[in-house]
């Protein structure tokens, strides 16, 4: 993309372009399915990416990129999201592309097509298809078949763009190295635990869990988190008890106890998360400058409003680091960084 | 916006266009939430630049501006609506922007995720949110808590985006100044005859309602339209009589006596309307020379065919003018005018 | 459109493009219905402009052309549709115009508002109005009054732009003289088949058709597919057994038995249809070099995987067809191809 690189030479010094540009074009063409298939390397060239289009963007004046001019994508929902709907199409829009929403009754994965002629019929009109699931299976199908870059936008065992948002937000808030700095989930054991936990281990933090019992997080996820905090130098610990998890953390962060698919289970989980709330008194055991994070929607069982609207809680950055993430993701499988 | 002035004034000589731009300056930033908070001048400042973006866009030949290029509307819908939506989607896309269609289903206001929250999060990715709600409460939740520009596309109290585009109309017909003519609203006393009151009695015009009685227009918005009639110069005229309201009016407007949300009154409501038909010979009660306005849909109880598809009819010119008005609102809120 | 042609003639010399828009320039402001409709000019320069862009679009590098810049199109889906609608949305913003999905809850056509209205006020906001409808009536409705150019994307009758996507896959694999060769329809007499026999017919193919009793093609169409093939020097054939039609074409074409609104006919129909399966054996009653078509979704009962996943399958490529065929016929209308 010659015209691109012009255009965002202007705006970075081609040097350290370059450098980041060099750590993710290993990402160019390949599916976007869980955070532990990235080097280390990948995934802070993916955050200096995020970084630097969240700059380019929002700086007053300036040629804006538009390195997706031409490039469009199949969004697919097999279930609702604010969040990864409009931060996808908006961020792809400001790039230059164009974002296709399809939701659960545009599109029936797998009901009156095959996922394998979708991915292959998709593939032909779109750069890019992007997929909100249920079943990992469906993911796994997609990328088999697709000929064209896949994202996982959330499935029952990844949430690899809500882990880029949360460590980029954790990068704005503390800076660059967060090595040694631990992040403690405090909920249920869900997709968004493990591509957090993942992708902390990965950049060198510690991870504390507590989930309640019945709630823990997938054992061979959990096994990939140890390998990858072992190779990176921090430490990991599970726990039933939510306060020995946030016991001296920097990061709380928790999610819905409840998601959608869930709601005929919600009394049963209610008395399950008892003492799981994130409010003042929990955060009170965590060090006194820790931060909050929560993927959102929220609800209050969850986390308290003295929490969640506090100056402690950065939530609403969280959100918007959902899309200059997915922008970075999208460029670099498209290799149109450079 | 140098780029986008420097395209403009190729169509506009400089001077007026700056002082269009002077009366609307002050939108900036603003949410659009209903007619009455609108100077005399924003009003027409307002009008103004819809006819500019009329004359520009539909030029055949000639640089087209992108004033919102860069820029992103969350279009929130809890009610559909075919004319708003297209209006909207198309007008902003002409602009250079990009607007985001999220309908009942893709985004439940305040059902999985509180008001707050949503105002918050979609300010983080969008230039302006767009809301066409139930309840007004909705649009002063978003208005509250949303730091970009909030646009009310109809509540049940206001729609100031209809007013705006009736008014249009009505100047393209009888030329800019409206002072001492008449408008005769003949059916229920709803958002849409609330608008159109504030907006007339602003232009000097007087207003003539006629209601069935239980049916009256809200008190409060009554009382206001009759001060803003006192203050430009106009009168304000209610009765249950539709002939009475229509003698010797130059403009007849009436709207869908059963809308959304009411279809279970849909037998009293008719009732309730006997005798308020716009037909042949009602209108024969107003002006030789009386238009006839809807802001659609339209179905026959309320308006005969023999008026609606006439030529006193303007109803299709209001439709459209629903998409420069809207325009012109977004480019004011965003001070992308000059 | 002098920035666009300056564009384009980049690409292509001068002269055979002049030829091609000379051929297609009759169809400019003119509602595109049904197949016969076209000359046997109009139809290879929509399939010769259809490659134009396929080659224009897919080229690395190169500018791209933009002629629908400023355009809009209203796509409304009384019928859900994966292919049609990223197809023409894609396409559509890859020329540079906006296209907006109105989904069967987004507009409800004839329902809330009359299909009169509903063109009149479109045409107030979009170049050109796209319609997926059941009854054909309501292509012929909205061609009525709309006062731009519809686009019929498949009625109970038609389907034409199905017909232009096979076609150009045909003259991809075989070459642009498709005259002489045979196609054989294996299936329901429906919709597909219309235009697809048409459209052959025009380029002087012959066309066998074999569908069961009860199921045959609307008479009326069959009969102008006789004339037109009698014209054009080709023949047609219509039979009950599969084999015989198979026998010596070229190309064999099925679709689903059961289409969307039909389920409840379900086991009747596949009844009706035992040995109408396209599998291997029956292909083995074709020319050795014979293809197979099918416009998706494709279910298993009508076609067998041995042969839609096999070398002899150029269904991916017909559907992608579908988007490059669109555009051409977008452009065309407009009278933005030169």
């Amino acid at each position: 993309m010659t015209a691109g690189r012009t255009k965002l030479s202007q705006h970075v010094p081609r040097a350290s372009f370059s450098v980041m540009s060099d750590a993710i074009q290993s990402l160019k063409g390949v599916h976007f399915v869980s955070t532990d298939q990235l080097s280390k390397e990948e995934l802070q060239g993916l955050l200096d990416l995020s970084k630097y289009y969240k700059e380019t963007y929002k700086a007053k004046g300036g040629l804006k990129p538009k390195p997706l001019e031409g490039d469009s994508m199949a969004m697919i929902f097999q279930k609702r999201s604010t969040r990864t709907r409009v931060s996808t199409e908006t961020g792809i829009a400001m790039m230059g592309g164009h974002a296709l929403f399809l939701g659960p009754s545009d599109i029936q994965l797998g009901v009156n097509e095959s996922m394998r002629d979708t991915a292959l019929v998709l593939s032909r009109f779109n750069s890019i298809i992007l997929a909100r699931v249920y079943s990992h299976n469906d993911i796994a199908e997609l990328a088999k078949y697709a000929t064209v870059p896949v994202i996982n936008a959330l499935s029952d065992l990844h949430h690899p763009l809500q882990s880029l948002a949360d460590l980029m937000t954790l990068q704005e808030h503390f800076g660059k190295d967060l090595s040694g700095k631990t992040v403690a989930w405090v909920g249920d054991g869900n997709n968004v635990l493990h591509d957090l936990a993942l992708g902390s281990a990965i950049l060198g933090m510690n991870v504390n869990i507590a989930t309640p019992a019945g709630f823990e997080c997938n054992p061979t996820i959990l096994a990939k988190v140890k390998e990858l905090a072992a190779k990176h130098g921090g430490k990991v610990m599970t726990t039933s008890v939510a306060a020995d998890a946030v016991a001296n953390a920097d990061v709380v962060v928790t999610d819905t106890w409840v998601s959608m698919g869930q709601e005929a289970e919600y009394a049963a989980r209610l008395k399950a998360f008892d003492g799981y709330q994130v409010n003042k008194e929990l955060m009170s055991k965590a060090n006194p400058n820790a931060v909050f994070l929560h993927c959102l929607p929220r609800h209050p069982e969850e986390v308290a409003d003295e929490v969640f609207y506090s100056p402690q809680s950065l939530v609403f950055d969280e959100a918007e680091n959902r899309m200059w993430t997915v922008m970075a993701v999208a460029a670099a499988q498209l290799g149109k960084v450079e």
